[in-house]
């Protein structure tokens, strides 16, 4: 039987779906998506989480004219399917592939480019005002779950939202999940909305007790359907939606493609912004997903019919090393505290959170407050560790500059994922920490170079006395120089091997890669020494003056852009030593945003690599 | 007769006060601010507003055990009078003076330092849960504005108080403003609690109709009453806050002690999170300020009787250049649309906003919020000027990097207030602005040195097709180089005098200094040159290598901390292009937090003037 999904081609296709084909279309989206990611890896469980809502949104608009803003963007596969992009599942997030998340170079059906979570009530409405100061009338629909809610820039949007004039479209797509079960009071507040029919049944059943009251119980029917601003509260689910300014449609069930239908076709009417909360269940339709869809969230290949990894990794990555170390060091300090925000999985919390519950925080998607909350928690005497990958810690540098390092608060930022992360690309690199942190004052910042460092430098944070950043890479620890371990030192670099010639001075997962340099030099005749800088602030000024005095070219080496981080640390401070003479090489990540793919391969690309070094070095000496 | 504020001389002291003598201390409060306040300027509308809310909370709780976080800060005088801070009004905001905000250092009942908005509630949560996790049992209190419950985080935070268990005080101070007047949903949303007295009368209504219906009335009232999920929002005001998870008590008259006491004694009862939603006047009891409080929100000394300022500045600032400009230009590029976060008079958009209504956005105190705003509007094909000061764009690093930067979108970001600020202090110095732009992919950084360059560069951004900043100090607009007015060409800086020697490469607001340094040095003697950076990224280095042939001495002049910022961008630059030889003296900011004072004396302090810069090129010379 030839597929339904071989007729959709381009965008606006799946209008000459019969509609009796539409549940069949959705079977084979989800049996297309299982296939595909099983092969490739990727998101899977929220993805056929909206099959349906994306279908019924790709009926209810016409492509490229109406936009679709999807916040995170991970969810876009089937919008992908459902737009021309079919073919190229097979290369997704690889390297000059396709991207997870939707992509304005990819088709002009993706209006917005997205990655972080909770910013597409606010690009949305940045549409709806552009739209209509120019005068045109197409549709502009964000679609955010009910864990990107919780962060607070999708809040802000709303707050704007409510006092909109024209139509906007706020899909609420509420899975009661972030990539972890969800947690706080909206989720409160949603969940009610969703379980307690009390909010719609109330209204019939008090309605007909009143009426049933002979002569005068119409009447006070009437009466109670008149004093409209309190009694809505009766009647009205998604009540606060409502007296902010918002219209609300809903609760729908996200997966009865007709009742999504219906509610989208009341939403294009309504003047003003309206909110309409579809309920979904991330991994609908693949029973292990719908089992446990943090496990499916984000996946490598995998086996559809177990649900095994096909390549099952044994080895020890710098997020285990923390996790067990936080559980180490928390036995003997019970000042220690660790802070998430709806990461416990990734960030390797979820043992302590298991082991310390009321010691652990998962604040939901909500960075600024993460931070913040961390600086009460150490002005009130504890000893707060925030675990948040590089990336979204971006979303607090003011609450770092304000709240703890004005304070000088002793707060630990463990920045998981720092340097590059790969296949989620762009969005995701975590190449700026060392510039956003070195600026701060009062900020300690440094990076291991293999497992018994980081444990070392764990130790080290619990221990400083005021605000410290460490930062790790995504994966396996490295080996390298695992018999050197001198004791951390404050503001000291490590001294790996020192032979004259060339200095290599590495930042963290760098040193690794040095290592490998100086060996190929060394092979082809050349001296090199290499040095695990271990501070990036503050830069440990006395080894370099030492040095200098032995080598003629220094290299630096890090997983960060230039501007503002250590390489350009270290030649700003030759300058002002008057070791501006000697050759300087810095290996950074340049200038530009860095795509998705393979980490092996993106570094290579980037020159990050032993060969890219070399050549760059033996160039022009 | 003797004050009865003369009793006060240190904190919990207010609790000796007669009860029935609290009205009468109000007063006296008020007298006392007005009378200070017109003389050394300051934070005067906000003050007035909360005299009897801080009074009955220093009745309520003990000092120094208990704590109150004061959102923003600004509010805290009448809290700085009644914990023995009397006598420092005279030095309110002064070099090493008393500080406008709440400071550990100066008191301990002081317990978290503030400034920026919406952190409260994160930072009292810490020492909530700090509190009790050492199992103290003390009261914390966070008091915010219902202006600052429109910046995410507190939402954010909201959200994680609610599953609290045990108790935390949340005092709502509403006065439907922020310092302009409050915009957007949850204004609606307080407003109807506000006004509807339907929420609380209904619940009588309802239940004396259904009473007087024989014999079955009084069963229909109780079914409804059990019926509680849903009849709540009958009978409670605040029932998103109740969904939520958290206790709501009020509306209260937040300028009636008794009032106050009563429901403070309440919220101290209730296990979990309350919020005490009290209604307070801005200006209250100076009849000027309750009319204009925005005038008076932050005000120089003035004449108490009539509210004239006592010294009018007639000077042109960089802030009316800005306002005068962008009407300009609007009036011929329709595409032009400016956004501000609360902030209409203080970026100077107020006039904006009244010649084109529809196409200035003050989305309220929300910056990130604004910032993927923007994007929108320019991914939808409009041409957004956001304005914000220095200090707040940091909220919206993450943005800026992840909705603009990636995007590529034409927004121009207005940085007002960049470099020092003055006597708002350490949490107002917009001194990293540099730092955190330079590291962004795809942005363009420039800086004007006089009016009439920040009218062309301001022009250059009209037409700049790519992110771009401008930054400009706070205050009247330099004369410095009036006749130099070259053409903005991109990446290019003005070389502004060429006289070999000593090269003076300054940006914006730093090149007048760098004019007098040359003076001096030539007047002494000393060949000097001066060049205006114009952009800071990218640095224009053609010149730098033109001019390094016939300059021995480099000095880099800036206004922002010397990580990431220019000086280290030039820094670094010469030991890549093997210049590190020559004498390099970067004036910066130096790696701490600025306190407040007078800009002038704050740079004579940091050496950031002439005399300082003069003594360290002499200094080895």
């Amino acid at each position: 039987m030839p597929r339904i999904l071989d007729q959709i081609e381009k965008g606006n296709d799946i209008k000459d779906v019969n509609p009796e084909d539409y549940k069949a279309l959705a079977r084979e989206i989800r049996k297309f998506l299982i296939k595909n990611i099983s092969k490739t890896g990727g998101h899977l469980a929220s993805n056929l989480g909206v099959v349906e809502l994306t279908m019924a949104l790709h009926l209810s608009l016409t492509f490229p004219e109406d936009k679709i803003v999807w916040d995170v963007g991970h969810q876009a596969y089937t919008h992908k399917i459902l737009t021309g992009r079919k073919e190229n599942f097979a290369t997704l997030r690889k390297y000059e592939g396709m991207s997870g998340f939707p992509k304005r170079t990819e088709s002009d059906c993706d209006c917005f480019d997205t990655g972080h979570s909770s910013t597409s009530i606010s690009a949305a409405l940045g549409l709806v005002k552009a739209r209509d100061l120019q005068e045109q009338d197409n549709t502009v629909v964000a679609v955010i779950g009910d864990g990107a809610l919780s962060g607070g820039m999708a809040f802000e949007a709303l707050n704007n939202a409510a006092r909109l004039k024209t139509n906007m479209i706020i899909v609420l797509n509420d899975n009661n999940m972030s990539i972890a079960e969800n947690v706080g009071g909206v989720s409160n507040y949603l969940g009610k909305i969703r379980t307690n029919q009390a909010y719609l049944g109330m209204k019939d059943e008090i309605e007909k007790t009143l009426k049933s009251i002979p002569k005068i119980g119409d009447g006070i029917v009437e009466r109670v359907r008149k004093s409209k601003e309190s009694i809505k509260h009766l009647f009205i689910p998604g009540m606060f939606f409502e007296d902010m300014g918002l219209t609300y449609i809903g609760p729908i069930d996200g997966h009865n493609i007709n009742d999504l239908l219906t509610a989208f076709q009341t939403a294009k009417k309504v003047k003003g912004a309206v909110i309409v909360h579809v309920i979904t269940k991330k991994g609908k339709g693949y029973q292990l997903a719908e089992k446990n869809p943090t496990k499916y969230h984000g996946i490598d290949p995998f086996d559809i019919k177990t649900g095994e990894l096909l390549k099952k990794s044994s080895n020890r990555t710098y997020t285990n090393v923390y996790s067990d170390m936080l559980i180490e060091l928390a036995k003997k300090n019970e000042k220690l505290v660790t802070i998430t925000a709806a990461m416990p999985t990734g960030t390797g919390l979820q043992a302590f959170q298991q082991e310390f519950p009321t010691r652990c925080f998962d604040v939901g998607i909500a960075e600024e407050h993460a931070v913040t909350f961390a600086a009460g928690l150490a002005a009130g005497g504890m000893k707060p560790f925030v675990t948040i990958y590089s990336t979204f810690l971006q979303r607090a540098y003011d609450q770092i500059v304000h709240d703890v390092c004005i304070g000088n608060y002793p707060v630990v930022f463990a920045l998981d994922r720092a340097g590059i992360v790969g296949n989620d690309g762009e969005t995701h690199q975590g190449v700026f920490d060392l510039s956003f942190l070195r600026s701060v004052p009062n900020m300690t910042i440094i990076a291991p170079k293999n497992e018994k460092e980081f444990e070392d430098m764990l130790r080290f944070c619990e221990n400083y006395n005021a605000p410290i950043a460490i930062r790790y890479p995504r994966g396996k620890v490295s080996t390298c120089f695992q018999n050197e371990s001198a004791p951390i030192e404050y503001g000291k670099a490590e001294i790996l091997t020192n032979h004259g010639g060339i200095l290599l001075l590495a930042v963290g997962s760098m040193v690794e890669v040095a290592e490998e340099v100086a060996k190929q030099l060394e092979a082809s005749g050349r001296n090199a020494s290499v040095v695990n800088a271990r501070f990036v602030k503050p830069l440990d000024t006395a080894m370099l003056q030492q040095l200098a005095e032995t080598h003629d070219t220094i290299v630096t080496l890090e997983e960060n852009v230039f501007s503002g981080g250590f390489s350009e640390e270290v030649g700003a401070y030759m300058t002002q030593q008057g070791m501006g003479g000697k050759r300087f090489i810095p290996v950074t990540i340049p200038d530009e945003f860095v795509e998705h793919g393979d980490p092996d391969m993106l570094k290579a690309k980037l020159g990050l690599t032993a060969e890219g070094i070399m050549s760059r070095i033996l160039t022009i000496n």
